[in-house]
């Protein structure tokens, strides 16, 4: 009844992971704290599902993820994709869906696939926490997603000195550019100049301007400024004309994003940073970064606003921002800074109260009934299942961070008790049965739910 | 900046699905229990890529999924394929460590992908409840996995009325097959027919039986006899020469199951059933799987020993005991009952504590302020990020479920207070931004962590 038997390759494929229980917990971890600072913002969990017809990647033209995608045909002969980002699935969701009532804030924890060559510390998927506001016009909703990604650093011990949230508008971007002098037709290009501007030298910033025949030095004079600028004002002193002295709607809203910022209490978490391009389509507004203060891994996280995502898709616009939370680099983040919690080997993963340990099999049936017992009553436990030594028990119990273990020897048992023993403070006692519960929730080990 | 504009397929592809806000509480709801039933009993979570070699499914020669599997190749010609089950990444898991102490108790809720025909009410993808232990050889692990079973189905309002658990021994149908004359070389056709059993009426099974040259009377009869048998003396008596009389180590399996099952207090949720076959790879002693009562949908679990699983993979082995539990047949049935929550469009999939709501734009950053202290006490805000109407605010916050509305409104503001409305009650009353969270807490809404 048995197939040929085969070694096979043991590992996940290439540049995928396994999850090994005290990985797990990891990724809850980080997952738990996404989801309850969501949960704190009025934000509905969604997802869709991880296979979605490539059609619905391959219409943003010009940018690098079309190249990256895990493509293949089913046996319909349809094109599927492994979903490289979130963002198309649910435009997808949203146009299916006229009716929905706005505003939507909505947020998702999936995991997306690209298939990238493997570099240090690059994988092939990665989860990634996305959050977003549908049917809002105004920067309010940026501040929204903002404040809860400051409620997230802080929940997770990282300060204002640890991370920085760059934030930056397209627009703005573009009226700088018009009033430097640089044709419209180069702005693109220019653009996607500016997005490398924080990985390359000045030189290299100034060889690739001259390249582009972008050579007045009034007009490369503009963009070093604009990219050193760091205040509102000095970013209007670099608009030309009316603009100079009148706000552009532009600069109202990069000026009314800060301000409610700092009406929310984040405002020094954030600084300008006109360099901020965040790739080359999706984006028609604020766009925002954040990034470790020293600079030395990749973005944390990259998000703005969209008002044209939808009609991308066919469908009908609505204002939308939002951003997308890799798990990679925060957590390498986290570990460069020992806050990572089950990142060594010695931590028990375990999430168990207590371990129930018959000593002689013939006490296997009251075992199993204190087992349920103690289930019935919210209580973990884990029934050792087969006939072991006391000490090994034990061993176990402390391998599975265990608070207590109860122990059904045979003195006790002649007595119609068991044998209570406390891990942490190494007390003991004789309990019956009835008293077993009330013993246990006098150590603290409580029901969770 | 933006790529060409074009309508796309609205629809998830086909056989998926898209898990919109309520259909998603609905999905945590299910998965919810079942991650609370694994701690109650002692298991740990573990995860592995949706994406696998496409070798670790071709092994098992001569199965239905092999033939089923969306397998497609990368850009670095490696044959992959979406999992469509866990069990294998699981062997391969445990073998890629084994200094693993055992015995482990792991479980997963794998999304799980089958290229199947489109009939009514089968998908491509579905999550499947995955719950194993290794490392145990006695039936204490079979009892503890149908423990966790009946606890699940408790807990969702499904009694032993609803649901049978039916079990079997693969060995003790070998030795039945053997006792009544079936030569070792039709064991494998004869099972495959057994395992239809349930859905072709007798003629069906006694014309395959004869195609097979199954034709002796008395041999027949045992059959017949043993797909009937719901004891273990029916069974024992089917056995012939010594066995008849001396019970087999299979036969003791079976037994000891039932006896641990009736310790457990679960006996009468269990029933024997000989035509229990589960598959023809991995099962080595018990299976069982799980139906409901009236025989209306598909197996809602099935699982079972497999001892020799690691071996299949090239690996050592290790007794092994597990099931698996997909999210499809059980939301169907549950359904049926109207057991089944979040499943109406009028229930508000909400998970909101407090709508806070300024009737004025100069108001917002007070909003803001109350937002910031609410969600830092642990208190989920839904802030209306645009000016809006009282009323609509009001029927908003109906809509998500929430519990107050915190509305800033000029007459109150102009005393310092805002106006504290409670939806279940009705009540309402002016508040102090300093009162506002203990009147909250009076009210019933808490932190929830």
């Amino acid at each position: 009844m048995r197939a040929r038997n085969l070694s096979i390759d043991v590992q996940p494929p290439r540049g995928t992971r396994d999850f090994f229980p005290r990985q797990f917990k990891q990724r809850e971890w980080l997952f738990d704290h996404w989801r309850e600072v969501a949960r704190l913002h009025g934000f509905q969990q969604y997802d869709a599902p991880v296979v979605e017809s490539e059609a619905l990647y391959v219409r943003k033209a010009g940018e690098e993820i079309a190249d990256q995608i895990y493509a293949f045909q089913d046996k319909g002969n349809r094109r599927l994709a492994l979903r490289p980002e979130m963002t198309p699935s649910l435009a997808r969701m949203l146009i299916s869906r006229p009716a929905l009532p706005l505003p939507l804030k909505w947020f998702s924890i999936p995991q997306c696939w690209r298939y990238e060559r493997m570099t240090r510390g690059r994988r092939r998927e990665h989860f990634q926490w996305n959050m977003d506001i549908f049917g809002v016009s105004g920067t309010t909703a940026e501040v929204e997603l903002l404040a809860a990604l400051v409620s997230f650093f802080e929940r997770i011990g990282l300060s204002k000195h640890d991370v920085q949230i760059r934030v930056s508008n397209r627009k703005v971007l573009e009226e700088v550019l018009y009033a430097a002098g640089v044709p419209a037709d180069l702005f693109l290009p220019v653009c996607m100049l500016i997005d490398k501007a924080d990985k390359i030298d000045e030189a290299e910033l100034l060889k690739g301007l001259h390249e582009l025949a972008v050579t007045d030095a009034d007009t490369i004079a503009r963009i070093l400024g604009m990219l050193d600028a760091t205040g509102l004002e000095k970013i209007q002193q670099l608009l030309e004309g009316p603009a100079k002295r009148v706000k552009t709607p532009a600069m109202l809203q990069l000026e009314q994003l800060l301000e409610g910022a700092a009406a929310y209490g984040i405002g020094e978490w954030l600084s300008i940073d006109c360099s901020i391009v965040r790739g080359l389509s999706y984006y028609t507004g604020t766009v925002f970064e954040v990034r470790d203060s020293q600079g030395r891994f990749r973005a944390i996280c990259g998000g703005g606003r969209y008002d044209s995502l939808l009609s991308l898709y066919g469908g009908k616009d609505v204002p939308a921002a939002g951003f997308g939370f890799g798990d990679a680099v925060i957590v390498e983040l986290l570990r460069d800074k020992n806050l990572l919690p089950f990142d060594d080997d010695t931590e028990a993963a375990g999430s168990v109260d207590v371990v129930v340990f018959s000593q002689a099999p013939e006490f296997q049936p009251s075992a199993l009934q204190i087992s349920k017992t103690l289930r019935s009553a919210g209580i973990s436990v884990d029934l050792v299942l087969e006939h072991r030594k006391t000490k090994w028990a034990f061993k176990h119990a402390n391998r599975a961070g265990a608070s207590a273990v109860v122990m059904l020897a045979e003195e006790e048992m002649s007595q119609g008790q068991v044998l209570l023993k406390l891990l942490q403070t190494g007390t003991q006692c004789s309990v019956s049965n009835k008293e077993l519960l009330s013993h246990l929730k006098q150590a603290g080990i409580k029901p969770r739910l």
